[in-house]
């Protein structure tokens, strides 16, 4: 999917929200199986009652491949029931030396066909170019993230700029805002807006909205830019809205709650 | 297995070798399947005629998971041929929040019974948690890496210490020598006589020597410690050493020659 579709599905939907599905099977409605076909059978109803408000869904790789062989069948189940106007994106923070991450990215771009991953940058350039070498894929950076850990090696200062500045100032010669995009997490909104200073065009995928504590409105009005440039992901908020008979209406209740703030969103901002 | 335990079979078979087995379909010998089966063969060929010689075998998860769900049964079946005296190393290099970290040590340690796995730091105290939680495993973070990349953040300088030493430092508070170790590249060997200052006592697993042209006995000279504290992985040159008939052969020739060398290197440094 390209920067334009991308773009142009945000301000249709009015809508920049990605649904994660961080599919735990222990969390699944009472009404399903425990297993991994109860699994698919939830990914199923959770995209069909929130395909017209997401733009964009992020499969969290850990949850599928816990499963072995099994969980990546029921990965590439789900996978295949992304609507073709959303954003299929395998969050599964790779990065490894150069042969080994052009396996990964057959893998993720060739095998599976997700249009974005994310990706870790520790290992450097060689870790990510195989990323940025398809067409009309996306690389998801790792920059600031949403996580406590973030504090530890993300905010260490090297000359005059922070570790996660670095990230972003260096991986951006290595790709541009039509294949690349940075994860900045939602608790660290006070860095969103210096962020933008930085990289005003790219992408940023924001999770830690809802059950990491961070503010929508906030994110919207530090990040949002005249491509949309911004998706906020919600998962568990959404995928376990309620554990009972009514689990799809709750579900799209509160996609719909946060779609809505969206709109409000990118109104206050001029969109 | 222990640290006791992988320092007794260091003694004993005179070998810190750790056979990578990152196997290419592409390039398997011209007499095997170019197949899924052909590489579990090969797999199986290279265990039975290097497991004397080397204590660990490392498998690269990138070469299988390409292959979707039959790459992670290939894997799994690899991973049962490992015997008991070798170290079984994912080369995965996870790292994720918290919740998700534990995913993945879940299918690395239980679903899969790997003994040791490779972590990506960049994410922080959250993200390698759940992975030194489990009992006689093995968390081996990221440091130094062998690859041209390894220069772009891991050496940026911050308050007198470049990130790789802040990463050793702090993930050192985390986990001890008997459950952590450090990925540090032979490509690097000036640094490795700092790095044993900094951590006498941990295990580094070293990369690079080999295809990508570190030198053996300087990583044996600066790494050495009297638990052996060193394993010195090769992969495309015991491989790949030959595509004819006798690819087991010359395989096994140079998991030897390596051997050899490690004997002559231990004996330099007294052990």
């Amino acid at each position: 999917m390209t920067r334009e579709e991308l773009s142009r599905n945000i301000f249709r939907k009015r809508s920049f929200l990605c649904t994660g599905l961080d599919t735990d099977i222990e969390r699944l409605p009472v009404s399903l199986d425990r297993d991994i076909r109860g699994m698919v059978n939830f990914n199923t109803d959770i995209i069909r009652c929130t395909a017209d408000l997401s733009v964009a869904y992020k499969i969290n790789t850990a949850f599928y491949e816990q499963y072995g062989a099994r969980g990546w069948e029921a990965m590439a189940e789900t996978l295949d029931l992304i609507p073709g106007d959303c954003l299929a994106i395998a969050d599964a923070k790779r990065g490894d030396i150069g042969n080994t991450s052009s396996m990964y990215a057959r893998a993720f771009f060739d095998e599976l066909r997700f249009d974005a991953i994310t990706v870790a940058p520790y290992m450097g350039e060689d870790s990510l170019r195989p990323f940025l070498e398809f067409e009309d894929k996306w690389v998801i950076c790792l920059a600031l993230t949403s996580n406590p850990g973030s504090a530890d090696f993300q905010m260490l200062e090297s000359q005059g700029k922070r570790l996660y500045e670095h990230v972003i100032e260096t991986v951006c010669r290595w790709g541009n805002p039509n294949n690349l995009m940075f994860v900045t997490g939602a608790t660290q909104a006070a860095h969103l807006e210096h962020i933008r200073t930085i990289i005003p065009e790219h992408f940023l995928l924001v999770p830690g909205v809802g059950a990491q504590g961070g503010d929508l409105h906030e994110v919207a009005g530090a990040a949002l830019n005249d491509s949309g440039g911004l998706l906020v992901n919600a998962s568990r908020s959404i995928l376990y809205a309620s554990r009972d008979e009514d689990y799809t209406e709750a579900a799209r209740a509160e996609a719909m709650r946060l779609q809505r703030e969206m709109d409000i969103a990118l109104r206050q901002e001029g969109y």
